[in-house]
């Protein structure tokens, strides 16, 4: 997930009118999702990502954590409301690529919280965006983790990936 | 400045224990305070560091951000309360060596909103706290740096240099 060095994934109205200046760059994400079978997003990600005129997901499963009925669009979603383990158990059975959780924070903390993260990948662009929607929501929870890499990409976007600690 | 992945410096109460694990192993951080000659530091970070075993600013000069007189210790550290950017330009015409600003959140917020920081390093340590202190404090400004480098460390500390952008 990309955030600012400040932590931030949105603007404080949710825009993200700010990441255009990376779009187009290769910072592995690419490669990233041609692991990924299955995504997982939150309603107001999932909202977003529907007004998009390219639909980012192709060809991938994709669950929205929601508890209101999805508007009828073209692309194939499945709806899902409960508990994230139950959800992360059926896709660990089904699928055999990568699973991605791609926030919002909400949806990210629940998964965190839940310790069904296996693997971080953490974009950090060179920016402190300075307020808005962190992409680590507060929470009474610690979590040790273990640093697996981090490389600088193009445009001065760092990746880092951590594992499970 | 040493913050946990989701940007946390300290405890919700300002407890800095979650760092212990990390004391002794080598960031880079004695390589680049033997540049500094002169630290800046708030007032809830001197008083912290003030009560330490060991002063860790043996040799340099220190200055402390704060309206309240400070207590008679043996650091020989100055007082300053008033406008950061009269304070670094005072600094920069003493020194030769680099100015240190080693937080708290509010003292760096102030360097950062009146544009004084030359290269930011931000050491990452592998946990996500939760909750507690941010490095870096909400504001209205928006600010673009310039990634220098990024560097595994030792025990999965990520360190990150930025230059003004």
């Amino acid at each position: 997930m990309a955030a600012s060095i400040d932590g931030y994934i949105a603007d404080a109205d949710g825009g993200i009118g700010w990441l255009a200046p990376y779009e187009g760059a290769d910072f592995g994400y690419a490669q990233l999702m041609a692991q990924v079978e299955c995504v997982v997003v939150g309603r107001a990600t999932y909202d977003m990502i529907a007004g998009f005129d390219h639909w980012p997901y192709a060809g991938k499963r994709v669950v929205v954590l929601t508890h209101r009925p999805l508007p009828a669009v073209d692309h194939c979603v499945e709806r899902f409301a409960g508990d994230v383990a139950i959800l992360a158990e059926e896709l660990r059975r089904d699928c055999q690529g990568d699973i991605y959780v791609d926030g919002g924070a909400h949806t990210l903390r629940a998964f965190i919280d839940a310790d069904l993260i296996d693997r971080y990948d953490l974009f950090t662009l060179p920016l402190l965006l300075g307020r808005g929607i962190p992409r680590f929501l507060p929470s009474p929870r610690r979590t040790h983790l273990r640093l697996d890499s981090c490389q600088a990409m193009d445009l001065g976007v760092v990746r880092s990936t951590y594992l499970r600690g």
